[in-house]
């Protein structure tokens, strides 16, 4: 490519980046980049345009999205081969000028190589925020499946709000956490991630904000993104998140709802203390603030029980409580719930309608049993024995083989170990020299842009093997960061 | 209430129906309007505040929406009493604000009304959608269940498309259709409904426009308004919609992408005929006009199997195909597919990834086992047994009862009856009636603005007495209206 034949018009009305999008795709139009070509690096392409790396990062990012160009494992981006033909062929109709229509941001280029490199055999996952096969209840769940088997099962749709037997329940789960939950204000979702998108939908509206932790998993979604929400991050120490800077922000600018991990917080692991929480209700209802309580690792604690949710210290009703079967039982039965003030439930009911007409009776059916049979409370016994050994086994190799190159606390629960690499090793670096290797990593930026120096490592997903060969490959890629 | 003492302000910037909503909320925070009062007749309002009855329709849903008000089913409105209470007691935090501030519109007036009532106990639903309890293929279900409780599932999440397995056999079952639709151009979604909201986030812009049939289903959804587009009907004949009026109406306007059922169209019935099917294709190729197939009915054949897809004659990739499992085997399942250009369907995964992780992997399971084992074809050769009676007896009922008021079809397929009152009856006060005697109907005008004379029924979901004794009763109102 002559550096000299196009530059974007900064004159324009029309962004730099929108610009030399179009430019690259013209690029494959023509057919001058052909089928499976690796295109200029972006740091080339920047210079070549005399713009900053960001504005070609977005142009790639929406490029990729189209299924024009897609990133590899060694942060290359290349021609899409068999897009190309489809574009360059006839194209009859461009569904592209339709994808770029639509209101939906795609993911961020990292989260799609990560969802992407998931799915690739062999590689190691040592950031992955599940539990591992090994850990899912297989026989617990065909004789679950063998006694529902024998009942006439509703094949019908369910009510709105969901499925009666679990709702109450779930009801009986809440109030053995101090909260008063009538099945009526509880709303089944398919898993937590759905709850968070009916608030975005209904309940905020484009140019609020949320304040959520710094780091925070919300940060690693683009749906309140998407939503026209923007997050603001507030600073944690080991108490949880710092209300008493929540509290002083308060006073210049006025967030229209926080959202909080309480209990073994995604990515840091951090438990919210008893004085904490207490701090934050009464903020909460002080000034008005409706809190978001992501509760999906609560019953993952390892050495005591978390104190009870935010929600049961909420007498005027500002908390929404969300939880989840994901990372307890199942991910794939995609059920988690919602609760809160009936009005707001009802609400999130009637948009849930609109969009899938409820969750799978299967899945409702299939938790139902799981919590009004022994199985939810032997199951989660089993499997915090299990956590225990392998959060042993992660502390163990990070002890023999990270001392002096990196930080990291010993959490109580849930999945993840927060480290923070030494100054001068790159995260974005570490992370693209462990894909070329096989091994897939959570960098901290993907959760707080300004968190570059941590990596969320997880001890759910990995095998025992996998864990003690990635975390010494992970040990000897920085080393050889540290000696360059 | 003093029809002197306020009145809307027409010089003001905010609309009519704000005004009219924020005065009524405030006779209710006032606490002059008590919980559980019935509040005038929207009549009586629209003369109170001279405006017309669709602003008092429009101020008063929000209110409904907002969980103020309620609708009862004599057709009357009160005053919500547990809402109330927490509205004047202690508004810690006003959650209205937040139900009012999302993007997402709830659901029509009516379509609460019908979703509410749906769950009455001893209610007659004529017009809905749904198999009938007693079609549901229980036994089969819990042969599937016990042949998967033998079998190590999978727990986790699924590849971002869904399971292998069903969509394995979902392109096998496309074949069939004369579709050639590879299993990485399959995307499984929770129901056809999730689908189009997949569509209209993903796919189309604010302003953009949808070309429907006259009536449509999609009009009695509220999602694509939501996302900011436009319906426009068209019409139709006995051999589906008409396409030379499509072919004029795209010399002045450019609509953005068709939505049909080509296959027993909801709610008239109608079956597409192989010309029309050719002619569409045609038009959609010359016009580069994108096309959404929904053939959720297709296996619902009672005479003959309709003619193949339109997805089968689309050479060009211009049509995106919708199928389920809900009108045939399950709705509680929650599983459909569509399929379509690859580039398209890995931008609707990618947001479907980003709304709810994939659909159940026990629905998933459970439909792959359905589609692969000989149970889906044995029990669509019994459905169709069964739905042949019930045909049968509706329009012997309609015969007997209706002649003279009304006319209709003897529909090839699908669930629907479409019914075109005589002129001078309402629907709408048939619709008020009918709910106040237990029995409810699906009124023309929720499928199209101009279609108030029709009335969707169904002879799927209530029961042979069922189906008797409300046939019999509509026969009464509708006697009672034209003798007034």
């Amino acid at each position: 490519m002559n550096p000299m034949e196009w530059q974007p018009d900064r004159a324009s009305q029309e962004p730099l980046h929108r610009q030399i999008e179009h430019y690259l795709k013209q690029k494959m139009t023509t057919g001058e980049w052909a089928p499976g070509m690796r295109i200029p690096a972006q740091r080339q392409l920047a210079d070549m345009f005399r713009v900053n790396r960001s504005t070609i990062v977005t142009a790639v990012d929406e490029l990729i999205a189209q299924g024009l160009l897609e990133g590899n494992a060694g942060g290359g981006t290349r021609v899409v081969s068999t897009v190309w033909d489809s574009l360059a062929a006839k194209p009859m109709l461009n569904w592209h000028d339709y994808i770029e229509a639509g209101t939906q941001q795609p993911n961020s280029q990292i989260v799609q190589i990560i969802n992407h490199a998931e799915f690739q055999p062999g590689i190691i996952r040592l950031g992955t925020g599940e539990l591992s096969p090994e850990l899912l209840p297989v026989q617990r769940m065909q004789d679950v499946l063998a006694k529902l088997s024998t009942r006439a099962m509703t094949l019908g749709y369910e009510e709105a709000k969901g499925s009666m037997w679990l709702r109450e329940a779930l009801s009986n789960r809440m109030a053995g956490l101090g909260v008063e939950a009538p099945s009526s204000s509880i709303l089944v979702v398919s898993g937590a991630l759905q709850a968070l998108q009916l608030i975005s939908i209904g309940l905020l509206e484009p140019g609020s904000s949320v304040i959520v932790e710094a780091p925070s998993y919300l940060n690693s979604l683009h749906l309140f993104q998407t939503a026209g929400v923007q997050l603001n991050g507030l600073g944690m120490d080991e108490e949880g998140v710092i209300v008493q800077d929540l509290a002083h922000r308060r006073q210049t600018s006025r967030d229209s709802i926080m959202y909080t991990i309480p209990s073994f917080h995604n990515p840091t692991g951090i438990v919210m203390s008893e004085g904490r929480r207490d701090e934050l209700i009464a903020l909460s209802e002080r000034e008005r603030l409706p809190i978001i309580e992501d509760d999906v690792y609560r019953d993952l604690w390892l050495d005591e029980p978390p104190p009870l949710p935010l929600k049961a210290r909420d007498a005027a009703g500002n908390v929404l409580y969300i939880g989840s079967f994901s990372k307890s039982v199942s991910p794939g039965l995609r059920i988690g719930w919602i609760t809160g003030p009936k009005t707001v439930i009802d609400r999130l009911a009637d948009i849930k309608m609109q969009t899938d007409y409820g969750s799978s009776s299967f899945s409702q059916a299939i938790a139902a049993e799981w919590l009004t049979s022994s199985h939810y409370d032997d199951h989660m016994a089993e499997l915090r024995a299990a956590l225990r050994e392998r959060r042993a086994h992660m502390l163990g190799l990070l002890e023999q083989h990270l001392t002096g190159l990196a930080e990291w606390r010993k959490p109580s629960g849930g999945f993840y170990v927060w480290l923070r690499l030494n100054d001068g090793i790159s995260a974005t670096r570490l992370f693209q020299d462990a894909l070329r290797q096989g091994i897939l990593l959570n960098p901290g930026s993907i959760y707080d842009r300004t968190m570059g120096a941590f990596l969320r490592l997880s001890y759910a997903y990995a095998s025992h093997q996998e864990l003690s060969d990635g975390i010494v490959q992970l040990a000897r890629l920085i080393q050889t960061q540290v000696r360059a």
